[in-house]
């Protein structure tokens, strides 16, 4: 039955003389006139399809499998004949970035479960550093003087002396809200309500009964998810919050292949931003009804992101950031107008970008820095903030320290055989059975197992670690006894869950591949301290306290990233797990105008560490690739958990 | 021939279910989907019909002629039937205004040329008042070091600091440059030539073999006409200039008619905005065409207007403007992008629109003392700019004062029976002989009479005053000797062509009215300068000199103006007629940011006088209808020429 209807759907379509796509099982359909690629129709109506490469046809996570039409598609290429099983080509799996369509036909492509970007969890909460209330925008009430034939001053200039003469401060007003005060303040019968910017810009005129409700919004742009904060301007407090995958992730998973995107097209800046914007529109939207107000009532906006997100948000090519040496284009606060970026907000509002530090380091790790009070702190301490790109940042009250490292997106499940994000039916957590070297997991939301997110992947390496499935050097141990372990072709893999337990029909490993992925992360990660601790001549045991931040470190094992070397060897009780910080300091600066000052502040004094730069650097992280470094002495309390001695 | 094929369209139009109308006979063709009058069809379109009531029904001026489908047009109307003679609505005359199509149907409709705003001559000169070269905006070559991995500061952080070696002075980036910079820098191997405005505020970074071309538009936005002045900023010297009839004129001829129309609709202003805004782009690109260059290189620009131009222009609402007390929204200069008003030039262009003094005296205002220099005169001197609404300066450099009088549009030809706008074909000079009262007369290009425009009514009212077929309260002479004297109906009327030398095929005549109309035009404008002069306490032998501003100033004959008594009565040789001053000062505050202070200071200092609110002011005014006034002693001078004694 359904595949007449296919069939009559197909003619109708060949005598239109257009190509169609139905994406399932969503029945999704779309025309192209052009020639474009599976993937590129996908993004067009956005569609969630993962691709870690950017379409380059080199990571593979866009299996498709086509239902219909197949002999009216491009051939196999080279790329997917190297990515795609023989078992996969035979059963019409294809890869949605090599795949285009010939002629006209209707098309019907199947995109499975492991190939979605798919719904994540994702983490909104931070610290809550409490903050004086000083926002940029106040309202108050104006009373003016009606004009008569003896006092014929224009409205505005009537207005302004009347905001002078309540304030004793001098005011100026923007071209919108000049066009709105002369009915404004004729229906409010000469009082009005005005909303006033710290500058002294008046941003909105109405008449005096329709007193505004103050709000503004939090952003925090990461490469993998944007958290929106509606704050109470009045209050302080969270009106409401909302997340989301960042919608870029269709044009490349990490920062450095949406660059490469941006670098292959001119209107590719322009697409990414608009992808951002209007995604950060969607969050506005659904926090706004969540608290019941409307866009209107927002007056002011933060944002902050690491700076290559930064940049595409406010349409500024970023292509250089990842070009040596890594400058970024703008390194200061920014105010611009929102309805200049198209955000949805009153007509009046600013969007305040907060400063970055370098071209690796962004506004997330300065709102770091004023979430954790690190800049204020009498003792010296760091902030991890781990994501695809890591930034750490060590100091105290004197001084402050920043660099980044590549640190790859393994920890959030790409580039693993079995990886994925933190979403429904992710193993977020493994633990090995030391004696009979039996294994359990746990899934997200105790859903059927798909694959293994950054948490579960970091588990299980210290897991194999700390029972000797693998070696120091991340070898898997030959002799290890247990029928989990196994060859599959040349690469040795560890199976998590057995085909039968999982959604996918297939097991779920961890291989060899995946456990030199770990190590290459964690080795960035470390050496990055480590090089900074050289660079001011400390040692692990004089930083009183390392904060971890991001979505990554609130989920990990500490005792999981400890073992493998991930962190400095302190103690247990000196690490902790702050979440995502750089949400935390967007608000902070919302609430008030003296925080944004303070992060100007610490955007300039803090000094830059550029790793690429060091000549140690490569040998640093070639040693910490080790489990938990080659230098097993840096690391005595790791040891002894590892040989028991 | 033609009717068949029309009937062929018309069988076409209706079985595709439209209305159609076509205008001859330029044959424009526009399809109607819902109910509107022909005067709206055509304003949309952009064809040029008058209409001085701005479609109520009133004037009378917008007479179209109905060639084809008379029967699917709404009856005639009451106004219709007390506006158009019994032969002209024989004729198949209609009011524009007042006519709807019913039904399905293409309706040819011919606009004569009586009804046309047509094309104008249009006064560009003004005075060339010498101005110091002070532009707002400057060009400088930059070098800046490249950057290293021991020097990764950002580009713009980069580029400003460059700025503040080789200027000593601090800048900021607008948004669009700083999109601008990343690629301009290494696309200049790190030289850029950038545009600065006196601000700081860099709106413009180019590689540096990409030195711009500085140019600036200084725009005067008046009632009927507006003029552009394409200026090089380097150089100070005028590239091209373009003068338009206002294309607002269709939504009324002044500007009362203007505001009520906007009053009609909540986008009408919106509508108003757009028209003139999309004029003054016309002007531009005429300006850009002459001068060879391209709307890019335009990076400032100012403009100057009456009040309610000037608020149309901002889209501000200027329906308060025409309210007792009359205030204006906005009396301060304003800076604000020009791609916020859709004005086409450099992305990182500002307008400046000088600052107004009241409702009814405005920017232009402020741009003849600037241009006439009276603010700095050591005597007293006098500006009267006649045009629909008249303005009156009158001080020197300690102190000056303003007023305004509604001067209505007589003296452009309007409300006059046979009056036009001063373009080929109107007449603009009459004579009579003193004996034989034989008329002679000149028009404009020698064309065929088709009317007169204002300094032909002026000149016909002077030279019947002096021949006395008028008498000194206006009457005509019911005992004058000769057959170009008549009545028609109760009204008496002087033929000026008969209609075998007319393009019209009808008399031109001048009437009683209309000679009434010109006594309450020249009573406005004289009662203003003589309430000005008590409030001083000055006579008109303190007046060292009387600046005759505007269009109608420079082609009227000082001597006639003076007869009837317009001006007050000092020596012709202190009179002096200085054309478009308005667009004089525009132009010296594009090339220089002082005047543009100077100008606020002006604004601020001059002492507004609201006639409205002089008790006297009814009194003078009736008074002076008187030619030249009731009060025969205050014009010894013209009185000597009537009498001979």
């Amino acid at each position: 039955m359904k595949v007449d209807h296919l069939k009559i759907q197909q003619k109708a379509d060949i005598l239109m003389d257009k190509s169609v796509v139905i994406f399932q099982p969503e029945g999704r359909r779309h025309e192209i006139e052009e020639s474009e690629t599976l993937l590129e129709v996908a993004r067009e109506i956005g569609l969630d399809i993962q691709s870690v490469c950017g379409g380059k046809g080199t990571c593979g996570k866009c299996r498709v499998i086509v239902r219909a039409g197949i002999d009216r598609l491009s051939l196999i290429s080279k790329l997917e004949k190297r990515l795609l099983t023989e078992s996969e080509i035979a059963n019409a799996f294809r890869l949605a970035c090599q795949t285009t369509i010939h002629g006209q036909s209707t098309i019907v492509v199947e995109v499975p479960h492991q190939s979605r970007v798919g719904k994540q969890r994702l983490l909104l909460k931070g610290l809550d550093t409490p903050v004086a209330l000083r926002p940029s925008v106040t309202r108050l009430v104006i009373h003016l003087r009606k004009p008569s034939l003896t006092d014929v001053k224009a409205d505005v200039e009537r207005l302004l002396e009347a905001i002078r003469d309540q304030t004793g401060g001098e005011s100026k007003v923007s071209y919108e809200t000049l066009r709105q005060i002369p009915n404004a303040i004729r229906e409010g019968n000469w009082t009005v309500s005005v909303v006033l910017r710290a500058d002294g810009e008046l941003i909105s005129v109405r008449p005096a009964d329709q007193l505004p409700d103050l709000y503004g919004v939090a952003v925090d742009i990461g490469s993998t998810k944007v958290a929106a904060y509606l704050l109470d301007l009045i209050t302080g407090e969270i009106a409401a919050t909302a997340p989301m995958t960042n919608p870029q992730i269709p044009y490349g998973e990490d920062i450095i292949s949406r660059i490469l995107y941006i670098m292959r097209g001119e209107k590719n800046l322009g697409e990414l931003q608009r992808v951002i914007v209007s995604g950060i529109n969607q969050l506005i939207e659904e926090c706004c009804e969540k608290a019941r107000i409307q866009a209107d009532d927002i007056y002011d906006m933060t944002a902050v992101g690491n700076t290559a997100m930064h940049h595409i948000f406010l349409g500024v090519n970023p292509t250089y950031l990842s070009l040596s040496p890594y400058p970024a284009v703008l390194q200061s606060s920014m105010n611009l107008k929102a309805r200049e970026l198209g955000i949805r907000a009153n007509p009046g509002a600013y969007v305040h970008t907060l400063p970055n530090i370098a071209g690796f380091v962004g506004a997330d790790a300065v709102a770091d820095v004023l979430a954790t009070g690190i800049y204020k702190s009498e003792s010296t301490k760091m902030v991890i903030d781990i994501g695809t790109n890591t930034e750490i940042i060590v100091g105290k009250k004197d001084w402050l320290m920043a660099c980044s490292c590549a640190s790859g997106p393994a920890l959030e499940g790409a580039q693993i055989k079995h990886g994925m994000r933190a979403g429904t039916g992710a193993i977020e957590h493994v633990w090995v059975d030391p004696e009979t070297l039996e294994l359990g997991y746990q899934t997200i939301d105790n859903g059927k197992p798909i694959g293994l997110c950054g948490s579960g992947i970091v588990d299980a390496v210290a897991q194999m670690l700390s029972t000797h499935l693998i070696m120091l050097d991340g070898r898997f141990n030959p002799n290890a006894k247990t029928e989990r372990i196994r060859r599959n072709g040349n690469i040795f893999e560890l199976v998590i869950a057995w085909r039968d337990e999982t959604s996918t029909e297939n097991d779920i490993v961890i291989t060899q591949n995946d456990v030199r992925e770990v190590q290459k992360a964690k080795a960035a990660i470390y050496a990055g301290t480590s090089i900074l601790m050289k660079h001011i001549n400390i040692k692990p045991q004089d930083i009183q306290k390392i904060f971890v931040a991001g979505a990554f470190g609130n989920y990990v094992d500490p005792q999981s990233g400890k073992i493998i070397g991930m962190f400095p060897d302190v103690s247990l009780q000196n690490i902790e797990f702050v979440g995502n910080t750089a949400g935390s300091g967007a608000r902070m600066a919302l609430l008030s105008t003296e925080i944004r000052m303070l992060a100007d502040r610490i955007a300039r004094q803090i000094e830059y560490l550029e790793l690429g730069a060091d000549p140690e650097f490569m040998k640093e992280f070639l040693n910490a690739t080790y489990f938990p470094h080659r230098e097993a002495e840096r690391f005595p309390h790791v040891m002894k958990i590892l040989t028991g001695k």
